[in-house]
């Protein structure tokens, strides 16, 4: 068990990340179970170069129901021409491919998380030996790296492209440039409380330039938030001089999500009703959003008022709420 | 099995529909199962009566991840004051009581979906138990008769308020003044193709005046669409007489959703992207949405076009599409 | 659909009714299915037979999760001596045999409930083919029937044998008459209110002598409610001349559990307390039961007060109650 | 509930079943379900047409854990010249498509087997709503039927194409004939005993030429047995006059399956050990197949033996049986 | 992997350990899961403090399926007056809060049996998370501390209060006073063979008194075993000096459960007869149970004999018995 | 963590492993559980001795769903004789017995695939149990190792007995003259890519004999691969001078599995069409396999091609194939 990273990848990519021009391909990743003793979870993966460059590394489906990203992703792989690209970009539309394919957040082979499980294990559960290939093979390479998200089946977030305040603020401040180049409607400044096991944190010790996203939510995607993520894309390409051609720069928003007091959590089971609509004001002691209990009907509902004053920048998505889960993250605008 | 209905319902209310007062009680239906021999399902139902005058039945998860209807409707069995009835309100919020609390369209019960349950039976599934209870005890009951959908989890709809094109004129004015009254944004002329099984035929082969909803979907609710719930649910209750007080009128954009023609479906699984949002125009011929094959990339997407233009009503809303999904529903504008 | 009895049953025998002396067989049903496209059913079945003489026709695990009743007749099937036998036994100690090797109350194929699928089908569920079987081949055959019950995994009654009041008095007397012989510490007249689909109804208009019990239940057996069962069921074969002996008769307490007012039901979710045992004494208006809610500390319970003075005969068995569930029923002595 | 058929089938084709050419498309049959509320299933069909002349319905998956007769219906669909074709051939190659899709014997929506379903109902499950629509729709424009079996997941068997014997001795020598022209390696003369519910009987009293096979099993398909299907697929069209080319004769043997006495069951579960292979010969009273048990080392197993002599035509495929399986199924050489 | 105690625990309380007075509140373990992203596991939590004095730390559902212990202290939680307390009452009437939601003795979310888990891990899975925080937050606040079990679902138990024998007499001798203060029917001196990952091996480690109880079984509570929990839980309190009063003695009998020798496994799956009830006496080579095979009737069922004199303190509870279950529990009068 | 080997097992034989004659008894292994709190798995062992001599331990259902070992040791520890031994004979013919009994090929309690848990672990999962019992208790008893493998539910091979080449050369030696008295019709020369986690290479590092097989598959067996079985074992045990007799040698031929080139992985998902049949010759880049896609007839099939020319010397079994799985594997003739 010591040094587990000396054991190699169990993964075997069916493309040359060396090569120049469009390669469409796989990373096999042997899985035996009872339903095929010898078989592989195939994830797709694109390398599009052109000699010389820096490289780019683009991740959607790090959680398996968030779309934006994968359709940015399948969509770019499909169309960028090799001529208009100085250097290499490296596409995997749908990280945690299991996941992707079974439409949840997590894997249904381990439940794994994938943000949760850097820097992954050669021998661990199939989420954690895809996080280790990410770890050693595939982050190693990249000079920048963007990773999609939104809120999955289960929150909405207005959407916003977004980079960690860091110790190291010339790192810091060149993922901000990204950020800004991006041209989300919104723009995040985030302090992680807790970065242990994301891929964010593995990118940005080991240097990189990592910008990700929030894009919508409830396991759906919007033509507008489609749209929104494939200019992005683009735009961060452009910026990094790998692919030709002026920025498309947009108006954005910025905004503080302060970490701990802008969260807030359902205490009880219940029809969640949400009072205000993403992007709208609060003031702080306001109610946001009334628990209903649904076994009679004549009962109070429970209230959840805001801590702050700001924006709802996210909320709990489905018509019920379980105790314990977030029902709405407030934020500030700068 | 000739003549069904002659045995007697299995539900038993724990309220009297007669009384005047506000009383939150429950339909009980015996349900013996492993896990509870002598078990039952309990409905919530609440009645609010003040003397004679006409009666309105109020239902609301009928599928049972719809959710601006029970919002509205826990919240006005909640704080409606007979003082201000005139007649008698009947509250269902749950109207598929397992399936709302499962939070899915169907009962997990018996997967029964109770739109399509009518007329019911005694001694059939909890679903149909149900459906009889309605058909033989509370529809006979009612003069005017609100059912709220949605779009569910796996659709979306622009929110609006619809009644049925009926062969009886005086009925189907009656009902379209009903839907003029609830002032959604948007107003539905409907002509169903198939109509077996529904609670709408069987509240309007009865003659009641029978108006519903679609309100949006993807099972969740926002803070906009239960004010139209809320609002509507008043202004039908006020322009039928039972409550007091002027209905309360904002502009509404009438629409018509032509059988057959409007619908567009998914022939192939994948990932797919709505190429314009609700209530968006498009004209036929143009590419409505897209479905993105996830095994590999490189390939081209299949192409989803418009077989008549209008607006986007409705549209697939989870992020993966299996082939034989409804993808796309366009409507005219009147 | 006309005259299904015109079907024959699909069930085989491996056994001759008719033959004397002792046999184990199995009634076979063929039941094609995923794991096995030409599989069956394997009902076990004994018939101990001695020329001429009445016919009984034992059964236990009517519900599969009740088990006083195969523990006394595998028990019988085993040691049973012909030579003390004039007549027949014919045993079936596992009625419901995929629910009772399920250890449920329902069967697993279909959650049929065997005693609600009377007369049967032989075209229908395999819970009804089995309940055909019984109808239209082994109930003509027998005399007198004892089928045996107890309140399986959810719930406990005191242990008592059982007949119903009927509209034949002579058919009625013989019944008690054969209760009275079980010799059970307790003795119950029974009034059923909807007796759809039950096997006691299906043998008792064919006017069989037809007994039951409640043997204790929550999903077990005592040494105690076993050596009841094993020494009704000689007492109950001796009294109907097929088995040579004497009655043993011990002491008996009459009991009546008048419909409908002797049952409490939950209308919460929670934790349940049941504040009196079984067998204890309960005034009017006393509380019988207490439901705690458990998502916080702090509140207060919800009680389930007694509508009427009596013992009580049965109870919710889980700690765990549902709402709807039955929580006690008190039972009136004579 | 009288006269289902006169409703009208909700499947819609996507293909004119009376058009020239070549057609690849669908019968959609609309399926709402919690996860797609106007979901579908997609049924793949084809339709090769030149002309007038007979027609010839062929299918495959009728049980969806069969592979020979798909294998043979996808490739024919895609290679079949309509200039080689007089008349027309419909190509359904799954003919229990969700079935199909799972691997499994019985459709995953309704467990329904799709032999055991006709004539099927338009307001059934989806299972009788695809029978529905082959009894109303396309059986009535066959004039030959040929229908795939294998043993499927649980069951192997020799490779063998049948026909039953009929009461029309004009249409059973029609049947036998296009059987000959088929050139199995074996070939059987099939009397059913329950013929209920079974395509076959569906087909045949319509009057129509019905040839079915079983040609392996175990969930899986050999090289040697998709030829024995391609080539029997083109010979039966060939013998019928639809595609142009002499029948490819190859020598089969005729075998005899007579009911009852050839099959044997176990009546223990265990772990399974034929005594013989498929096409072996046995004698009457011979250990045909001997049952482990599997708890404890050391017990006897429970021996199997012949009730006949002949060849082992079919067995119990996985290694582990359960009592009431089919463990042996013996055939007489003619 | 070094020293994971050195990572904080990712569980917040929401009440304050050392304010005086009742608060109710939760220890909010954050859960991140496909249906809740940002969920949290929501544990109860109850805090009586009234000044300076001794911590009891009190906690029922260890395992979710043991009722007399959550019983007892959602109750006291509700009625402990501050005023009649001298120090701090510390209630976790649901430790294993998943598990005990589901009624089922590990945890639905990660299979943890709570009493396995101890010392926890802050990044392992929400069972040893829980662990953790009560092995370095709670139980070091701890004086003495009381945890209830019963037999939960599967076993039954004689009602008894019981400490374990220890390496520090003094120690011991502390708890087995507070064991004789609770004065429960049965009062049993405990040896572990092995103490890994137990909550009671955690607590004793820290030089606490700690106190455990069997109280029944079967996953119900009876009203008498209430009563015991109820009046041993204040009497440990009064014993301990945290609550006013004086304690309430009742008899009790002196039992030891000598290891290996007083346990009997099933070696048979089948229906199980346990021959005596629990409290009665068996002599060495009686028979404690038999197991009767269920697959045909006419089978001698397997006897399991008493290997030593005692009376039979726990049994199998469920009528079915798997090979390995523990059939009995034989224990010795002092 | 540290040299978890010095925790004591928790399995408890019940056979003494050095007492002479024939002794059938289990390896409990306690695994407490929701469905038995303290329950077990009881795995059935079989001692034979006779004085002393060698030791062979000998095991099947090291996966669970592959028959040939088990029937062969099951029906060997019934009829070996002690007087025809010198030695010992340990034989478990279902080494992952819960595996086993579920017909999976890993434990249905924790997935645990045996061959890739060793050296496994005191107190880790419950298939890592029983790795640490043969690591530490069984495999230092042995002299020789013989463990059956067959394809498994997904796979089917051609009959071989094989050993590893290995480094120790004597070692080697002996291996292989085991493997030609085993006498399939094949053998095999096997160098292992990854061996870690293997019973093979827990067994070999010891410096013991370890021959294995592959015997057919397709989760059934033959009466030709089960007696190949029975005579490979008694030869085994002959050679090993462990049973007395001469070896009864057959022709076998022999092969090799050179790795990486030889396997061939399916891309897609759909019908999968092996076009060569076990044992068959193929040439470098002949179309091996096809995979049809299946939601629409008329589209190309996938070919795989040969990378090597050889036998077929395994293929996926199902008809269905998944994107990873392995399709075919060819061999090299010596």
């Amino acid at each position: 068990m010591l040094m587990p990273n000396l054991r190699p990848s169990p993964i075997s990519p069916t493309v040359d990340f060396d090569a120049d021009g469009v390669q469409h391909g796989f990373l096999r990743l042997p899985y035996s179970r009872d339903d095929s003793a010898w078989g592989s979870v195939m994830i797709p993966v694109c390398v599009i170069r052109n000699g010389e460059g820096p490289t780019a590394l683009l991740t959607g489906g790090n959680h398996g129901d968030e779309y934006e990203g994968p359709l940015a992703l399948y969509d770019l792989a499909r169309t960028l021409d090799p001529k208009d690209v100085s250097g290499t970009v490296i596409i995997v539309p749908a990280m945690n491919y299991p996941a992707f394919r079974a439409g949840t957040r997590t894997s249904p082979i381990d439940k794994g998380n994938m943000n949760r499980s850097f820097p992954g294990r050669p021998d661990g559960t199939v989420t954690e030996k895809i996080a280790d290939y990410f770890q050693r093979h595939l982050l190693p390479r990249a000079d920048i790296v963007l990773d999609f998200h939104s809120g999955g089946r289960t929150l909405d977030f207005l959407p916003f492209c977004a980079a960690h305040v860091l110790p190291d603020k010339e790192q810091e401040q060149k993922a901000f440039a990204a950020v800004a180049a991006f041209s989300a409607p919104y723009s995040m400044r985030m302090i992680e409380i807790d970065t242990v096991g994301m891929y964010d944190t593995a990118a940005e010790e080991m240097g990189k330039v990592f910008v990700t996203t929030e894009l919508g939510g409830g396991g759906t995607s919007r033509a507008e938030t489609v749209r929104i993520a494939r200019r992005g894309t683009l735009n961060v390409l452009r910026h990094a001089g790998i692919v030709s051609g002026a920025v498309e720069k947009t108006p954005t928003r910025w905004l503080d999500m302060p970490s701990g007091d802008c969260f807030s959590f359902a205490e009880d089971d219940g029809l969640i009703e949400t009072m205000i609509d993403l992007g709208e004001s609060v003031e702080a002691g306001q109610v946001v959003a009334r628990i209903h209990s649904v076994g009679r009907t004549g009962g109070a509902p429970q209230e959840i008022r805001a801590t702050m004053s700001g924006v709802l920048a996210a909320r709990h998505f489905p018509g019920l709420v379980k105790a314990g889960d977030c029902a709405a993250v407030l934020a500030v605008v700068e």
